[in-house]
């Protein structure tokens, strides 16, 4: 497996966010010295670079960016080169208003942060291209340019705008989507509450209305405003690519917070990257990274590059922890366990001033003698031995299903319960999956599910009848399911399947579901098994499947809350509610067992992490998230990477401590 | 005592809100099936059916409503017709934007959802006016016709407009009640903070403002937007009435939300409607039902319509928990029980796409083979045995006074306390009358008193001195009084009555208010009868009153709490804290004791209700709300209306059941 | 020391807010002849009057005023003067509609309550000058005028505008403070986010964005909307100065709330003046009170006049309590021990109408015959007494160090917490000082603090090197300093000191701080000492710092969590954490004993409060807190003040009771 990092780089991506212009370059010497000596090989320039490039309006100076550029190469530093189009000069909303973004309620977002465009606005995208347009042609065919950064975290602050130019762009996509007004109404259901449009010209986006607003609606424009900044995306792309037809473009997504549709962005990509951002006082936060990862990873199936992470506190959150001693280095090897080919922090030196001044950097503003200095310094040594690992990937047997589309709809009103999130409920299925030690990838509903032992669904509310198909037909022909409730209800324009719940999926799960019956916050019904179950219960009544727990109490005691139904040459096992986590480590437990998927290390102590990176030979990380020392067995005639030494049969790992090992 | 809607259908309204045109026409023909199984005698139809028959501005097809018009003569069910007006189509915001309503702030409410209209608007109205003189003119002697449902829950989602044209409303309705801006300033206190107005045409809605705004201004807002909605109403009624001078109009209130002033609106109805959602989550949701329903009968004393209910679970609560089996079938009696002559479903067919697809149905998603189809066609055929109930009432011997505009007052701003909120004062009242198992009339303090019994009076704040009169007139000619702290306080334009709280009751109660001592949330007064006291306490001086109960802690330590006058030939109680239920209990059942009022029935378990229906044969409605069985006592030579026994000296009641006695 | 008021009224200033305009003027002579039984001496007039004497725009009508003004100079009543700009009449806006604030968010705020005028506006301040004009000329030689009051709590409700009129003053402004927009880019780290200004004339304010503003525009346009409101302020004071340049001019300073910056506007006060607001509710209400009252005598070194505090219960809270039998007399007591030379109520007669009608006031609803009118009549009796009190001040050895534009900075967005609210640090350590009954003044940081033996700095985030230096002479030349965690971090606009931090501090207390680790809500942190912190941690890197207590758990377990430094001929105390109340007693007590500061009284008993005035004779007040009687020990040769005799070696204060004794 060859390694895009590898082949450009020659080893390991480790670097940061490079941010010059903020400084006097009598210190950009320093921060060469510095970065060698903390064996940084790229750094991501000019992301904020706009107004220092362009101080007025089409009169270009590229001067500072020549001489940073300059600099890397004769240090021998990569550069991700930034096209700088995420953030306009204040001079772009002075001349042109209508570029700044609207809120729902009519709300205009000024400038005076980041990320103030309408990404529908032809003036923006008109100054965008121009400015992409010549930096494309005067760095093409720089030494330093290792990869275009196109852009930066889209949709982060302004997933959607409601201006009239974007309900203009609405229409046009509306009309791209259906044809026809008719084909609108009818997938709309516009015939509920005198809805119905005699001209597409009446369409607008979902903005501030008297009540619930027409869920279709909503979602197709949570599709569109992701289509939207696609578009920029794309002429990016297409202008950098035809300066540059071999350099690897990308843009760095951010977090699971459904802003844009990763997996419709991801295939226009040449690499995947995400900006890591785990929150040091959440309990089960390295958990919730290694779902990112999972699901970054399975995007392409191979490596991606962790493009941002902090090198300690960041500065967003209302209260925030630094990475304690270790933390920043366990982490980053989680990531690279997980498929990382690139370990990037946010930034390189600390800004003096700016909304982000208390946001953790290389180089704080005590300078170099200083424990994140130190701690990522050392990291960045260690790295690189760690070459030939890159282009590895993860062999995972479990799919978790996670449909962007049903993550956008469970965001609406007038649900069942407004108590369902996609990324909790992904994450409570998840968390089992990660306690259990198998290697999982996190995926749409639409890939091939063939090469999975066991596919988990945790709430795939929003699916049409093509892609219910596919999972029906995965257990067909052997497969192992896992579902979860409220699954199969509407299809993609949030229309209800008729002739009973779960729609598509009763055949396949043997029973029908009468009514929902949703918990309210704090509320829970006990299971006959001793458990308990959360958020959710349901009137199930089974056409074939087994009964493996019930409820216990409250008006549905007696009834069935998990099943088990063996459908063609698999099985299908169904929870009608949310089982506590140990009820889910027994349900999840006995699927992976029946499904013949074992962990990839046996024996392994709470709290170690163990993942196998593969392809180009085997590499198994041990990363002990306890903050004291554990032992853990090992294969045979393992080496360390790091060390190099041979390993026993056991090895000790320190509080937060990591060992790589190569396996034979 | 006749039936309006015996008279009109030969038995009891049965059914739902029907929406076809959101279906194909071939499921008509199920549809009417299963009406006729289910016992259908009633539909409201086309309440949202305005763009599905007013496409394009001005071209009215009204063949579908035709078709759906003769498919329900031909099966003999009434249809409730609608005047559509209720949810513009989107052409009309399209071509007339200024017909969108606003929010205090400035924000446009925009089509998507429903109700989004200015009430005040010319556009609005005359598009409404010329669809309702269509509609009229159509059906004025369509066979199927048996009643007209104006609009749909008037101000439930916007009560109140800011726009301009609003602005302008206002300015003219302020004319009408003031006559000239002297007058307006004399009401408003204007002095205050400057606010003098020079000329009407300087007044504004009550928009978003640097702090409190002016309190009668607030409060005239509110009744002129009320009366701008009833303006709406008005105007469609009398395109009816010239239409079909004998068919009866109405439309559904919604709620103790105090949106519209239902007292000042129900004079202008034929028969009163009511669409009741009570929540299964909340523990006395059936006390609150009784709440409004003994507000609805007594509106105008005579039976009212229950025009919505949900089979089981609504969708626009955050978490939407199901009627457990037989709660929609006891809940349905309590509302004949209290005075309802149909019982009407939201809706029949549950919608398969728009906002409220998860609003159980009569018929769900999964078709006739549910528990819901089931429990409410099982109903449908009990009614039917009903008929002679038809047009009964009750005769209660107490009212609970709670007047729209002292619970609008109590919304303001810079009151001595924000935790009165007049619904939860009055439940707290009720709350004991209802389990003392007595009749109550909920009413205005303008109506005829003299012939209750007792009047409990829970919150009065704002009260003008000739209505204030009547209370004391009552209890001078021999009534008994219940009345809490914070009543007399100020009159209908917030202006303190002068010389002492509580201003007009003073004489009445035989004591002085010095000052008020709000509770802060939480905050609990001692009683010295072992009691409490929640909300408020107050320093009062007694003038000729006995004291039964004394604050027993706090700065009030020792000054009395609950007082009692004899006044003139009657007796009034007074309550200067929020007791717990327990004192509650007690002082209102001595005040009960004192007044001669005794329960419907005696010996009656926890949990049961009982209500009498009379005037043309006495009923009596056994509610057992208990989950388990329970055995209720009977009067003599009773009969089970529904299954035509005669009763014995006791029945017993199944969890949740009901037994519908005919006593003689 | 001479007297402002005693000079003016020749005694103590006692009233209350009167505004008669409100009232038919039969009650007029009602109100002369309580007022004069109630001792009252001055009262506010005219403050809300403009609507009452500018009917229509430029027609004056004074009559009233004339009056008024003629009766209280015949009672021999001052009257502190209102120029009546704090709220424009209904017309302004009427006609002007520009003369509206904005939000950051573009509501208009419109008319309906008051302060509704941008203080940037022309319109705004041609009508103001045109009517303080008139005013100023009309009763510059009356013989009741006292003193004037211009305007009324500025920028209590509006702190801010953000109207494109203000956009354009504040580019005004801008260019005043930074020349041209290089500057302003420099200061505002705009390279940052590409924020980098072309041109002033971009500039806006910090409007609603897409995320975290730039600090440094945000806390820039604090700093402007201040200024702006004072120009309003000086305009008037100017005009006010050419008619009568020898009467006094004042305004009203409302609270701790960092609306307007009261430092750098008491240099434009002739005298300080200040509402007074606690909540009986909140346990540390006097605390708080002494807080801001040792604030304002501070701002000028002399004595304050008490403006408006409530009789009893105020309206605007949520849960209005009234102040108890004493307390009124007692809290009045306490500001005039802390500097206050009035004692003035918000208002005479409580309104009948409009949003303050629920505010008590001297003449409540009831009339005379209230606690109200009875307690304030009979302090305005006793205050007749304290003449010879008059002008004395409060000589402090201690300084609390409180900069007004730390405090707004820390109200910014993406701090390393946002749990850092300067008012609620000023507190926790000035509840040590207060409890240890020692005299403090609280002061901005440049101020001349060589008087002073102990400064303590609760959190001086942002701090000019210049101003840092100044605390680290004062503790070289020998001074003794308390200074917590996150001082010294940022410069004015913004920009953090380079090199570690705390910055300019480091030297001075002898350490380093690596990294922040602020706790989340409710998180504590143990200390060695068995105490423990909250809010707040760090990694501190001792320089030559004693360690006094450490971190006993969590991530810093045994690093360094309190220190000291011997620095010159001085000694600093450096806070790493916000230690519970009995640690900060502790550390704050070991270095008040360290700078030989004592009690003002030894032998107190908890809950009382003693402070001395003096300059002109030594004045000991003692304020028992609590409900129950204390007996206090004295120094020889006292004299109760209000009763004339000479006391012992003890006095016995009742529960809320008050001695003030004339020592020798």
């Amino acid at each position: 497996m060859s390694s895009l990092v590898r082949d450009r780089l020659g080893g390991f991506a480790f670097g940061a966010d490079y941010n010059p212009e903020q400084w006097p370059e009598s210190v950009w010497d320093d921060d060469m010295a510095l970065m060698k000596s903390a064996g940084v090989t790229m750094v991501s320039v000019g992301i904020f670079g706009w107004a220092a490039v362009e101080a007025t309006p089409g009169s270009y100076d590229f001067g500072w960016v020549d001489r940073v550029m300059d600099r890397l190469a004769a240090n021998g530093i990569g550069a991700c080169l930034a096209t700088m189009t995420a953030s306009p000069p204040p001079w772009l909303a002075h001349r042109h208003p209508e570029t700044l973004p609207r809120r729902a309620d009519g709300t205009v977002l000024s400038p005076g942060s980041r990320q103030h465009f309408c990404p529908s606005g032809p003036v923006y995208r008109e100054h965008a291209a121009r400015l992409v347009e010549a930096i494309a042609t005067r760095y093409a065919d720089h030494p330093a340019l290792a990869m275009w950064h196109i852009n930066n975290e889209y949709g982060c602050h302004v997933p959607e705008c409601f201006c009239d130019v974007s309900a203009a762009a609405f229409r046009s996509w509306l009309a791209d989507r259906y044809g026809d007004v008719d084909a609108l109404n009818d997938a709309w259901s516009t015939t509920f509450w005198s809805q119905r449009y005699a001209d597409l010209a009446e369409v607008l986006p979902p903005r501030a209305a008297p009540t619930f607003l027409n869920p279709a609606q909503v979602l197709d424009y949570k599709r569109f405003s992701s289509d939207a900044l696609l578009e920029c995306f794309l002429m990016e792309k297409e202008i950098l690519r035809r300066a540059t037809p071999t350099v690897p473009v990308t843009t760095n997504f951010v977090g699971a917070w459904h802003r844009i549709d990763v997996t419709s962005w991801a295939p226009h990509l040449d690499v995947v990257s995400y900006d890591s951002y785990p929150d040091p006082n959440e309990p089960d936060t390295v958990i919730q990274a290694a779902f990112m990862y999972d699901r970054m990873r399975a995007l392409h199936g191979k490596p991606w590059l962790l493009l941002e992470q902090a090198p300690s506190a960041v500065n967003w959150r209302a209260h925030n922890a630094p990475k304690a001693v270790g933390e920043m280095r366990l982490w980053s090897y989680q990531a690279v366990a997980r498929g990382a080919d690139a370990i990037m922090y946010f930034q390189w030196r600390q800004s003096r001033g700016g909304a982000e001044r208390f946001h953790s950097a290389m180089v704080p503003h005590g300078g170099p003698e200083t424990r994140a200095y130190a701690e990522t310094a050392a990291l960045g040594a260690e790295l690189g031995r760690l070459g030939p690992v890159l282009g590895s990937t993860v062999d995972a047997p479990v799919a978790l299903v996670s449909d962007w589309s049903s993550g956008w709809a469970l965001q609406g009103n007038a649900l069942p319960s407004a108590g369902l999130v996609q990324e909790e409920t992904d994450f409570a299925h998840y968390r089992s999956l990660w306690k259990a030690g198998v290697a999982v990838d996190v995926v749409s509903p639409s890939v091939d599910l063939s090469r999975y032992r066991l596919v988990v669904v945790p709430n795939l509310y929003a699916v049409d009848l093509d892609v219910a198909e596919r999972l029906v037909e995965y257990v067909r022909a052997g497969g192992h399911l896992v579902m979860s409730f409220f699954s199969g209800i509407v299809d993609s324009a949030e229309r209800v399947h008729l002739g009973g719940y779960p729609g598509p999926f009763r055949e396949l799960l043997g029973l029908g579901v009468d009514e929902f019956w949703p918990l309210p916050p704090g509320g829970t019904v006990a299971l006959d098994s001793g458990g308990a179950g959360t958020h959710w219960s349901e009137w199930i009544t089974p056409a074939g499947a087994d009964v493996l727990d019930r409820f216990a109490d409250g008006e549905l005691a007696g009834m069935p809350a998990i099943t088990r139904h063996a459908f063609g040459d698999g099985v299908a096992t169904y929870l009608g509610t949310r089982p506590d986590e140990a009820t889910m480590a027994d349900v999840v437990g006995r699927a992976l067992t029946a499904a013949g998927v074992t962990p990839v290390l046996e024996g392994v102590p709470d709290g170690v992490e163990v993942v196998e990176r593969g392809g180009n030979g085997r590499w198994l990380f041990l990363l002990n998230h306890n903050k004291t020392a554990v032992t853990v067995p090992l294969p045979a005639d393992a080496v360390d990477v790091l060390t190099g030494d041979v390993l026993g049969a056991e090895v000790e790992l320190a509080g937060r401590g990591v060992v790589v090992a190569r396996l034979s």
